[in-house]
């Protein structure tokens, strides 16, 4: 499987560089992007909920993302965590390629 | 029509959580994480443009999309608003389920 | 090629307005929002880097990604800058116009 995906993920804001820091370490992802703080309206168990989260924007290779999914979820403090893979259409050459050398 | 989108949707900063609320309640959206702020620039007859936006972050069904779009569109403050339908590729199994039962 | 693009492109904090007035200017985005601060995580020869970036999402169609590709790296301070489309797969059709005409 080629390609490369932009990843979501949701944690409370608190655990955001932590996750991140995770990521990149476990040669998960090449890159992380946290937006520190992001307001959150969903549904849990017939309520909505409102929370603050810290929203991760993960580059990484659609060959990474199953591995990737389970070790995330294997720290995440939520049951049922978003991860959520975006395909990259197109891009820099260059930064593609750094992104398959930064997994390596 | 299956899949799974991540909905892009800008509004005036100071409408984001209403929004984000409308969008919610009606189970147009699972979960929406609302940027508070970002600096936009764009083109709006033939002038330049700057403002401060909420940039809304949904996460829907591919099904759900054309309502949601009506509906945004009938409570949106702007003519011509962002709604824009990015495809979710791959994810968690258990939270594109809980996508789906969120929406029923 | 026809289609429309969201182009993520992050830079040093500074730099923020300065590329998304750039890009907006000589047309080679409709629109971009600029999430003012993101912290970044990611591998830089060898090592894990930490820095606070800007996260540009700018609003593009297909045909204009080669022109904003070369004309961002011409000007962007990084040696190998972020610069990847994700699809646009549905949309508000005037919206989608409105990004054509825009780029006109």
């Amino acid at each position: 499987m080629n390609g490369y995906y932009v990843v979501l993920i949701t944690v409370p804001v608190d655990k955001g560089e932590e996750l991140s820091n995770f990521i990149v370490e476990n040669k998960l992802g090449a890159c992380v992007n946290v937006v520190p703080e992001v307001n959150s309206v969903y549904w849990w168990k017939g309520n909505i909920e409102k929370d603050k989260e810290a929203l991760l924007v993960v580059k990484t290779s659609a060959q990474k993302f199953k591995e990737l999914l389970e070790k995330v979820k294997s720290v995440h403090p939520y049951t049922v965590p978003e991860i959520i893979a975006l395909p990259i259409l197109a891009g820099n050459p260059d930064y593609l390629n750094w992104i398959e050398d930064s997994l390596k």
